[in-house]
């Protein structure tokens, strides 16, 4: 078994596996100053194959740490973000080759944090701490497969753990 | 001036004006039975004149009843979707005809209530109760002017209140 550290999300760090979206660039200025729009925050990529923008609503059921990681998921047709709707803490965990334990990220995201994983990045699915967490979802629909899994060699399983 | 109630918001009486991003439909299970995916919640129209999705987040300016509206504004080239990132009540005022005070509705949302504004759909700016409310904005970036805005004569501006 290999363990696997949380470290905090930061835009720099989580750069190879796609965007964070928060508020901390600088915003513009609408609705007559009734509003601070932080634009753009991240690359909707579901054009291929016919796909069309899918928003929807993920609400999870809580998981605990240590957190075994048995398996990992991409989808080769779309990014996918996350964007959670309660400010509570939430992991994102992600590898670039699951055949490769050195190469596995574990992030803690804070409540005001949401990630998009950019088309073809492996990851795990949504780990929450309280059931019920809800996440607004911006990925993909239309025609093909746009789930992939591969599961680990049991030697090569991890924990992640704080 | 003419005065508007507001009244809750509901999937049935906002249709004209868009769709509700809820969690009131069936979800699909996912992720092993650790999410349930209420999925493909609206139609995300960006496409003319070779627009593309833009995923934001507005941070509003509290604003207080009775509410004066003297100006509405409409995206001819795109949706635009608003979810709130806390369980914090706000309001959609919406229109179908900015000339027709009869046509007016103001829509009491709960925190856990988006809408989806369809293209060419008069609306108000963001309004919400608190400083610091956050919304995730999914509407569209591209080409072309996306923004009219609407002044309305003196004798048809409205007040919204309770």
């Amino acid at each position: 078994m290999i363990s696997l550290a949380v470290t905090p999300l930061t835009p720099e760090a989580f750069a190879p596996f796609g965007e964070v979206l928060d508020t901390r660039g600088d915003p513009i200025l609408i609705n007559a100053g009734f509003a601070r729009r932080h634009n753009d925050l991240c690359t909707v990529d579901v054009a291929p194959e016919g796909g069309a923008t899918n928003v929807s609503i993920f609400v999870a059921k809580a998981r605990t740490l240590p957190l075994l990681i048995t398996m990992m998921e991409r989808h080769p047709l779309g990014s996918q973000a996350f964007m959670p709707l309660q400010d509570q803490p939430w992991l994102a965990v992600v590898c670039i080759d699951p055949a490769d334990p050195s190469t596995f990220r574990a992030f803690a995201c804070t409540g005001r944090q949401g990630v998009n994983y950019a088309r073809d990045v492996w990851h795990f699915p949504l780990v929450t701490f309280a059931d019920g967490d809800r996440f607004m979802v911006v990925d993909r629909k239309g025609p093909g497969n746009n789930l992939e899994e591969r599961f680990l060699p049991q030697d090569r399983h991890l924990t992640v753990s704080r």
